[in-house]
């Protein structure tokens, strides 16, 4: 079975350069290991019309809608009464999650801080063992936190909750000084011998000089995968490369 | 004058988790210093309705539009042909890219090499001083390869050619041991006094146990920028922080 997942980054600091992102590569990982590949990723500004249609689009386009960012007590963090927006719901404050928080900081739960016991009415709260603020799921859509850590940990509190897919396998071959122009059409080929394969090819271009092209066979059907791995170690063989196993090297 | 840019990155390798993304920063960075922000991100992969559709809903919604991957000589770089078919031109060969390549790769210049020479009928190429085979700009939309290296001397080709915005000027505060919750009153307080600035507040919480915030003030307005600053550092000190200038240490 084939599910689809998107991520929607939300917030300003990727967009100006400020920060690297560092969600991206765990999340993809993660989804294709659970069979529920990324399809798309969206980096937006905390402008409330925008997460809206933002949310409001790819919860439809897709089986699963994951976000980062913006569910922390400060002016900029809306990413809780959009999602209710685009659900058509109440945002409102979540009982337990209140009580959880209170005693957490006592005399200090001011209003900021109360902004953070606030959900989508219907929404599960997405347990956070880093800095016990939750994250939250709302049908499709799963709201998590942009500090990495704690990125990583919510979604790890949810994966076990998520429906998984067929897992996807993959095999990729790398080498050096072979590039893409020669054995285009061999992989073309090859592609074609396995049409529900993804053969990717991605050239390196290294600072130090050092070039070449990876190879990727990947898909749901691993006797194929199989197949046409080993078609692509022919290839590179006949072409004059030294093919090795993995990605190349940093 | 306000200029907006988006930026849509074409392939699987980073939707896989196989590469991390390597060009998002770069990019925002040299955006936000040609005053032409980056307001919208995408990542997609390569399937040619989706790469139209995006192409086509992005230049309509951005001053200007910069894509990244998908233009080597392997079955899977499409993004060519498919920015032709949302301009509704021919995609052909380009004379002068042809000749410039064919030189290049001599008897090695097979159909596959020879893709990387047709271009959409109408577009300007950007030259490609790492390998040769050129990006190009067509409108508002500019494509560039995906590899690094490739890409920022590409981009560098491109940046003076583009129409400049107002700059944006930021100042940053960070302290450790001080969270959003204390001081997010007071700096809602700072945004709402100064309105034509975007303040941003962005939480760290490292694995080494050290955790802070940092905050940013940003916009168009010098002078608003340097008393946003100042308010911000009055604001840390009254709340017990120590402020930085500056981003937090890695």
């Amino acid at each position: 079975m084939r599910r689809t997942a998107a991520l929607l980054l939300i917030g300003n600091e990727i967009l100006s350069g400020r920060t690297r992102d560092d969600n991206i590569q765990y999340l993809a990982t993660r989804l294709g290991e659970l069979g529920i590949p990324l399809h798309e990723i969206r980096v937006i500004p905390d402008i409330r019309e925008t997460i809206v249609a933002n949310v409001t689009d790819l919860r439809a386009r897709f089986d699963e809608v994951f976000t980062t960012g913006g569910i922390g007590p400060t002016h900029d963090d809306i990413t809780a009464p959009c999602v209710a927006e685009a659900f058509g719901v109440a945002w409102e404050f979540h009982p337990a999650t209140y009580d959880m928080l209170k005693e957490q900081f006592g005399a200090d739960f001011n209003p900021a801080r109360q902004r953070m016991a606030k959900l989508p009415r219907g929404a599960t709260p997405i347990p956070n063992p880093v800095s016990r603020a939750p994250g939250f799921s709302i049908g499709n859509v799963h709201v998590m936190a942009g500090v990495p850590r704690i990125m990583r940990a919510m979604f790890e509190e949810l994966a076990p909750t998520l429906k998984q897919g067929a897992p996807v396998f993959s095999r990729t071959w790398h080498t050096l000084n072979l590039f893409e122009g020669t054995i285009a059409d061999g992989l073309e080929a090859i592609q074609n011998t396995y049409p529900q394969l993804d053969l990717g090819s991605y050239p390196f271009h290294r600072e130090d000089g050092r070039r070449g092209v990876a190879l990727v066979a990947k898909g749901q059907d691993k006797e194929a995968v199989e197949q046409a791995a080993h078609a692509i170690y022919t290839l590179l063989k006949e072409k004059g490369g030294a093919p090795l196993e993995g990605e190349p090297p940093p």
